[in-house]
């Protein structure tokens, strides 16, 4: 028989050839794929003990009751449990099922099948556990379909807002319909799946999608907190001119304006510990190789643990391109299109996370998450914390995003351990 | 009657109507437009006492015999010439009648028709001149049609080769095809017009195309040197990366590496007088807000009147983009994709030509041509002279382009100058 780790490869193999599009892996919002996902993954979800349901937005929740409590329902209404004990609470463990277009198999897949094996190892060990638990498999994170993410999150988090029905796919189908008809014609936006003060917390496992594991060559890191995060979009307005014919002391070039600009925010980054700043997308116009550029328009994205050190860096980022503007005469634009604070992990679930990864691994460390990850709206509900899974070469969001067996290992092994260490700080 | 330059302003608009594309000025090479304009111009040749022919590669060519040689065929052949005196030369007069898409009236249309008016004038005043004169229309320019510019002047010239005949239009057909039908069914690539010795020299009047006369105040200057030009493709190579999880010391960005590389050649052309340097078109691959660029491939122009200091400034930039490569861990590859040598006006003809700006205007600046011109294929025939008359804001290439009746004026006035000093000088 394989051991857990060797089964949880062969479901992350499984699980990423359910797709929408043949010959690469697609998962959308409550596609035909989605729905065969969350099939095969109840399905594993009932080999390891748990009882399995789908809410209204298509999330996947297979939940075990804790070891004193038999007959407990969905809602954890007490049933057969002494008066006078405090009621046990929930832990909730879970990532999403969907997936960016031709995407990797470990990005969400893996948060919601590492539990699932771990679970039912300690099943077959014959190990309980003093509270419950809920495996939750959202069913929307990448925005893929819609312009926003995490509609899975936020459907059980209770945070879906009449506003977020009426966002349309490309073919025109708006959040609502699409929810209407997977309800069978009646949808109303649901409530929080639980109070707060019945939660333990969030525990979300996740691969890294970034270099840092790799360059300290450890399996897994414990996330500290989700970074804050401001996007723009910049326009750099100049002059077009004869790139011959225009002197270089009468030239108004918006590329040189926002190549200056571009230098600048990296320097700004560099020096200021933790502060990541990009600028991913730029387009020259007119963008002939004999015209100076007239405009420039490009991105810029910038996220920091903190938000006063990320406030910080954009009234500096602001200054900086104040003077490059005055001194070069261009004019400049700003649009912010994203702002998100950063969310703390939970001290108190991310140190007994970090006990378990010193007891498994040797060595913690603690990172911080430059992604948005589904423990940021979970976080309106519960208590987060999340385990990174080295990444090869930092990928993701593509096929050969890769996770070895060796760090899935790891990973399986700090989630079992903390399950049980939650379990005696609990029972 | 309108004065000249009245009349030259009105002959400017009405050549401006003559186009290809309804609504906007676009004339190409050997198109109805371009018929139609060589038919209009050889008009306005005859009624300023010019003979005119059309070439085998389409371009107008209006002729005036000296005073004292009446029947001079076009070849300049000695016909009641004292045999004891030199032979009459001749002069060149000329640019082209072939616009870009969407063109102004003024490039190229100026420097044909400006000649004929002041021709006109000399008749009307009863002023002959001791040398033929050739006022010359070249059929292509600017490169619309075909890949390879100047096929007017390197017809002219006897510059055209068979390797030019193959160059294919967007619709597949051949140079070689569009002569042999223009010339109906016969065409051989022809020979120079003239022997070198033949000719005092030509001179083209054409827009700046550039900001210098308008930022002086002056209306015209003389071209002292085309500039020589190196065009290059470089491509950065870095590494695509997650914008949130890549910390800044583990990014291989090649937009923020190309960023200093344009921060860095602005700053050499800065402090290396006449020379200019210009990121005209760069792409951003993948081109994501959230993905760190892990490709950059633009455009590099450079160009100065020295071929020796265009040369010294490309070593210093080879070098700074080797140390950004190596500082930054990118990979650089340049592709050259043109290389002109500077090319020197006429001493003789240009110090003719200053002195009339200097008569007409009150002062005479020299300028660098950065752009090219017919005038760099003819120096292969003649010695060259060009005059530059003011555009408003530097604009050409564009409907807007615009330059005024007062500087029209000068201009006139400064060739109907130079072409009674060149007649006291070869008389």
């Amino acid at each position: 028989m394989a051991n857990p780790t060797q089964q949880l490869v062969a479901m992350l193999g499984e699980l990423g050839r359910v797709t929408d599009e043949p010959g690469r892996l697609t998962r959308t919002f409550l596609s035909p794929a989605m729905q065969r996902a969350n099939a095969l993954v109840a399905g594993w979800m009932k080999d390891a003990g748990l009882t399995t349901r789908v809410d209204a937005v298509g999330n996947l929740i297979g939940r075990v009751g804790a070891q004193f409590c038999c007959a407990l329902d969905h809602a954890g209404t007490k049933a057969g449990h002494s008066k006078s004990a405090p009621l046990p609470k929930t832990l909730l463990l879970g990532s999403h099922l969907d997936t960016v277009r031709d995407a990797g198999k470990f990005d969400g897949p893996l948060g919601v099948l590492l539990p699932i094996v771990a679970l039912a190892e300690l099943k077959r060990r014959g190990i309980t556990l003093p509270f419950h638990v809920e495996v939750l498999g959202f069913s929307e994170e990448e925005g893929v379909r819609f312009a926003s993410a995490y509609l899975g999150s936020e459907g059980y988090c209770g945070k879906l807002t009449a506003a977020d029905l009426t966002m349309r796919d490309a073919d025109g189908i708006s959040v609502g319909e699409t929810l209407k008809k997977f309800n069978d014609g009646k949808f109303f936006l649901p409530k929080p799946a639980h109070k707060r003060s019945n939660l333990l917390g969030y525990c979300e496992v996740h691969i890294e999608q970034g270099p840092v594991l790799e360059a300290k060559k450890l399996s897994v890191g414990v996330v500290s907190a989700i970074a804050g995060q401001s996007r723009f979009k910049l326009t750099w307005t100049g002059k077009a001119g004869h790139a011959g014919t225009t002197p270089m002391a009468l030239r108004r070039d918006a590329l040189a304006g926002a190549s200056e600009f571009a230098v600048g925010i990296e320097a700004i980054a560099r020096h200021t510990p933790g502060l990541v700043a990009t600028i991913g997308a730029l387009t020259v116009s007119p963008g002939a190789a004999n015209v100076i550029p007239g405009e420039v328009v490009h991105t810029l994205d910038v996220r920091h643990a903190r938000d006063s050190v990320r406030r910080a860096a954009l009234m500096q980022i602001g200054r900086l391109a104040t003077r490059i503007a005055d001194e070069r005469r261009l004019t400049r634009c700003w649009q912010r299109t994203q702002e998100n604070g950063a969310v703390e992990c939970s001290p108190k679930l991310t140190a007994a996370l970090a006990r378990s990864v010193q007891a498994v691994q040797g060595k913690s460390i603690s990172l911080v998450s430059g992604a948005g990850h589904d423990a940021v709206v979970m976080s309106s509900l519960a208590p987060i914390a999340m385990l990174f899974v080295r990444s090869r070469d930092g990928l993701s969001h593509h096929p050969d995003e890769f996770t070895s067996a060796h760090d899935l290992d790891v990973a399986l092994r700090v989630i079992t351990d903390f399950l049980q260490r939650l379990a005696a700080e609990n029972s």
